[in-house]
């Protein structure tokens, strides 16, 4: 179903596996989930990140959840969604595939189906076929915009791992690999979860793609030495303006690629954008326990009664973005006005 | 004989014990050094790191070699220092007050004398009593730039771990809280030592100064919060020109700092300056393992397979530094020729 090796999220017989991020690169297993509560909890605690393999992931939540109160409510199924899609929803606050995942499937469900379940899986499915199409999308038209043998940079895990598969700036890093344009693949370690470190580097090397790591803090003086002529990036959210929510360190990325004159790509499925969001100002921030800086793998790391300041995500404004690739086109230097006309093409 | 609780180098009886700066902060162990190999495998290792500190560490360094020598060749000892010397001045490539320090002490050194191991000891413990000196002038003069309750970010460890007590920039932070001037201290954690978290975050909740850690990555964002009005830093090495050599990252922040008008302090010794190399395009970086990044405290982190790019420090243009803290004052925007300035008063 995927052409990159990594497998993020699969059905299987009667229920949802979702590969254990957590784990990787080290054990690669996966959760089963049969209730849509167990998704929600996987959502939640970070088995499954990255915005596009939440989406469908809650995709299957929402079936899992029509399965459970047709169960237990018969043909009353579709008045007992509210409270299971409401948690769902919940389980992470910045990504809004989240979201717009739950709710597209609830408009395509049929309340009067003779089998609501294999009706709401077939949903499911279909999107998570159709993101990996997306993403192949993505993959091929980000690529146009590199030349041969260029420095890439990225940030955290925007690849197979963090959609239903392929990825959206990693799947422009695979696209372009093929045609010979990536020179050097740098990706930072990506702090605190080391999703760089653990998940792109995984992926890639799975994939036969050479990468090399970069404590966060030294992407500045790789940038300064030379070797990037990209940033490339995934996102969480994208504001009406074109502002850009992405993991925590994309912004400090975006400033320091323009003080060195170096592109930003951000690449992202046109469900990450929010037509709702008006500017990055208005995007919630996840903060997430201080526990998570002050210590690694369960070992404290840091002297005992430091406090932490632990965003997950942080805004990088619209100005340092050279081009917003979506599956509908890429957009250089994109604006409210740009952004609006992509919904109308 | 510090005024802060870290006391990171000390001579006990006949020898140097170094407070093992890689088991901080959950053990308090010191390792003790009867020779000057013993010095110089320490500073290789890291048990002691910041570069006034690792000056002091090898000024004792030179007096153990001179006990040595004269032991073993009794009234030649003086012309069996060279090996030692020059292995221990090989330790580390960057810090230039490793090398400074030795070349004090042996300009120092009197061949006639009748004990000249008590001399040379004399010498270094002469060096380390004027190092806190020089720190507490530091923490001074630096102080007065802030204003009340200001925000303030630091980058690794410049304090009294990284000299012989009190610090360079976190000597200004001491000086600057006691007068009220800090009103919310942060550190970032400083891959991929945790310098930061670790050390700084340690020695600060020592001295009663509340410390929230941040991720390096996060950094931006926090300047983009509104929280930060300073960033203030040591440094490995200056150049002629102001060009700073720091721990990896610097660079870094003082890059964000002028993207978000935030200032940025360097605080250092003059034995920090190194007139002998025109700027910081000569300065030699010292690279380490790819070890430190794919793995922590000794267990892999990343995808088994992934390089490394490792430099232990970059360099950060004298154009970004506001002000550049010594104990013969301090320079607003430093230059070639206000530095020089420096060693003419």
């Amino acid at each position: 179903m995927t052409s990159s090796a990594a497998e993020p999220i699969r059905w299987r017989d009667d229920h949802l596996q979702l590969l254990d991020q957590r784990k990787l690169p080290f054990e690669v297993t996966y959760l089963s989930c049969r209730t849509c509560r167990d998704v929600a909890d996987a959502i939640g605690e970070m088995v499954v990140r990255g915005a596009p393999a939440i989406g469908v992931s809650a995709a299957y939540g929402v079936a899992l959840s029509v399965r459970e109160a047709a169960q237990r409510y018969g043909e009353q199924w579709f008045d007992h969604l509210d409270a299971p899609l409401t948690a769902l929803g919940d389980a992470r606050p910045t990504a809004v595939n989240l979201r717009w995942a739950i709710e597209v499937m609830r408009d395509g469900l049929n309340p009067d189906s003779p089998d609501p379940f294999a009706h709401a899986l077939g949903q499911a499915q279909a999107m998570h076929r159709a993101d990996i199409e997306i993403n192949e999308t993505l993959g091929e038209i980000g690529a146009r915009y590199l030349d041969d043998q260029q420095g890439v940079l990225t940030h955290c895990n925007a690849g197979a791992l963090a959609t239903a598969g392929y990825g959206t700036a990693l799947g422009v890093v695979r696209s372009a690999y093929a045609e010979g344009k990536v020179g050097a693949m740098f990706a930072t370690e990506t702090r605190p979860w080391l999703q760089g470190a653990r998940l792109t580097a995984w992926e890639l090397l799975q994939d036969g793609i050479d990468v090399t790591l970069v404590a966060d803090g030294a992407a500045a003086a790789l940038m300064q030495s030379g070797a990037i002529d990209w940033v490339i990036a995934g996102a969480d959210r994208i504001a009406a303006n074109g502002d850009v929510a992405n993991k925590i360190g994309t912004y400090a990325l975006a400033t320091l690629a323009k003080a060195h004159e170096i592109k930003v790509m951000i690449v992202a499925p046109l469900s990450t954008i929010d037509l709702g969001t008006p500017s990055g100002a208005e995007i919630e921030i996840e903060f997430r326990q201080a526990s998570e800086i002050t210590s690694l793998s369960g070992a404290p790391v840091a002297a005992p009664g430091a406090g932490a300041w632990n965003p997950v995500f942080d805004v990088t404004p619209a100005h340092l973005i050279d081009v917003l690739v979506t599956e509908k086109g890429a957009l250089e230097r994109p604006d409210r006005s740009s952004i609006e006309g992509l919904f109308k093409a």
